[in-house]
């Protein structure tokens, strides 16, 4: 018997290679479907339909929804990879490298407003509920990338507004896809509000161990190269946290290398890694990865569906802490 | 008695002061609301109450989508104007001009959402079929700009779809805010359906009629420059026209002015200005507008309510086509 959650994944897939296929003028749509093509681990909405799942509910009503949210992830790297002037995405070129920035900024605005489109399309009566989180937690993204930029521009960014940043840029989507299934599924509120919750731990673990991955990864598992963040100044936990714990000797040395504009970036990713180390920031980082995970499974334990149903969750998640890449 | 039109756009000019005015971060919100302190004609939310008024209905529900409308309308401006490279709006330096690049990206994100989050508070009852219309409606306008953007790289652009691409780019966005009004006021099927097609007709004149200040203002009330599109090479109707009915040799010489990257903008504008007298263009621009102002008329005419009641709306579309700035 083929296994459930790859069965969703090809549900999602499927579906996928449909949106905007046959709209006009292809100039404005064939940058929505490169990106949307590139694939990625499609998470999210694989989540909206294993919290329809969970509840017992036909999975085939959250398809619509589920994209949406797919749609409106993948328009937020597309505009935040022009926005970061990135290269790459996922080994391809970005969109405004392989068309231009203009293309950028109108099929990011197109996609946003494909989402809606698929949003407009769950049942009649919870269409408010829905819309109404599916709003807030788009607003709640636009909010987190535009700390994320301010906080470049920063030294004394604390752990907390950290924290917040991620919670609004990355957790935030993964709570509205988890959710979404819930109420599609007429889970009762207080169910609903906890896998939400979940979604938010889980949310905040995966970006955590992101950023420890881009330091602390297998070279030959990774996929990507090793020490972009530190190469790209960008305030990850592990800088934020370096900046505080580190003695001033150590703090000075640091702030030189990260205004440096001229350097060999192998040593500064040597360079910072082994003030990373000195300061035990990868036991650190995964003991509040670990926090947030145990977190999570509290979230997963209140709600009102047996042990069973859970299980495909927190293999997912399992998965998702202990993956290489 | 105060006019009851002053009185509505006074209950717009209120609400718009309040869109966006305590959430954070304000990097990502203040942009939104220096284009929205713009003022410009607020012609969309207006045409939304007087929709409602003209069914005979309280026009106070109707701000909430009123409101969608123009947030949406000047998240279009921004983005295009980055698009477009533009360094001033109503006078004042465009958003990227003024903050940068990506915030004129990010904060127009944001005011796409907060569009949503207004049409998000109508009546649950009629909310998904004026979601529909308005998404339906957005995905148009970028099309349209598009199109738009397309049509710079080519020569040999039709009447058909010059007239296609302002019907996307500016007339469905009069007729979805004129339709909302009615659906919102109860109107029957038939009547919206009418008063969208006036607002159709509406907006194909309006930007026939824009393209035609723009070279035969007068510069004493016309407010900007006179022949900027013409500096530009926008392709407006008036040089599709002439290009169409240009003999060989004005072809050929209004060719090597477009090509032209060095010139004196003053003789560009005389020369390219001594064609469209030639071919007649204003007249034949005049009649065409004419058409489309007896269209919206007609469609108006269809309107089961008193022409008592359609006073207001007529007097405001005159005020459109008669207008010198």
């Amino acid at each position: 018997m083929i296994n459930k959650v790859t069965l969703y994944e090809k549900i999602i897939r499927e579906a996928i290679d449909k949106v905007l296929l046959e709209e006009q003028p292809r100039s404005l749509f064939d940058p929505a479907r490169y990106i949307l093509s590139l694939g990625g681990k499609r998470l999210r909405p694989l989540l909206t339909l294993m919290a329809v799942d969970l509840f017992g509910k036909e999975v085939k009503k959250a398809v619509n929804p589920a994209l949406a949210i797919e749609i409106f992830h993948n328009f937020s790297l597309l505009h935040d990879d022009l926005m970061d002037n990135a290269d790459m995405r996922r080994g391809n070129p970005t969109v405004h490298m392989r068309w231009n920035a203009n293309s950028a900024i109108l099929s990011g605005d197109a996609m946003v407003i494909e989402a809606y489109r698929y949003i407009a399309r769950v049942p009649a009566d919870i269409l408010p509920e829905i819309l109404n989180l599916f709003s807030t937690t788009a607003m709640e993204i636009c909010k987190g990338q535009q700390y994320d930029m301010d906080f470049e521009q920063r030294m004394d960014v604390s752990e907390n507004e950290y924290i917040e940043m991620i919670r609004l840029k990355t957790a935030v989507l993964i709570g509205c896809a988890l959710k979404i299934g819930a109420l599609l599924a007429d889970a009762a509120p207080q169910d609903a509000d906890a896998l939400y919750r979940y979604g938010i731990n889980i949310g905040l673990a995966f970006q955590l161990k992101d950023d420890l991955l881009d330091v602390y990864g297998d070279p030959k598992t990774f996929g990507k190269k090793i020490g972009g963040d530190i190469v790209s100044n960008k305030k990850t936990y592990l800088l934020i946290k370096a900046l505080k714990n580190a003695n001033i000797g150590q703090r000075e040395e640091l702030g030189r290398w990260l205004s440096e504009t001229e350097f060999d970036p192998e040593a500064k990713i040597n360079f910072v890694k082994n003030i990373y180390d000195v300061l035990n920031l990868k036991t650190i980082s995964e003991n509040l990865i670990e926090k947030y995970y145990l977190a999570s499974l509290d979230c997963l334990s209140l709600i009102n569906v047996s042990d069973e149903r859970k299980k495909d969750l927190i293999n997912l998640s399992e998965s998702l802490m202990y993956r290489e890449k």
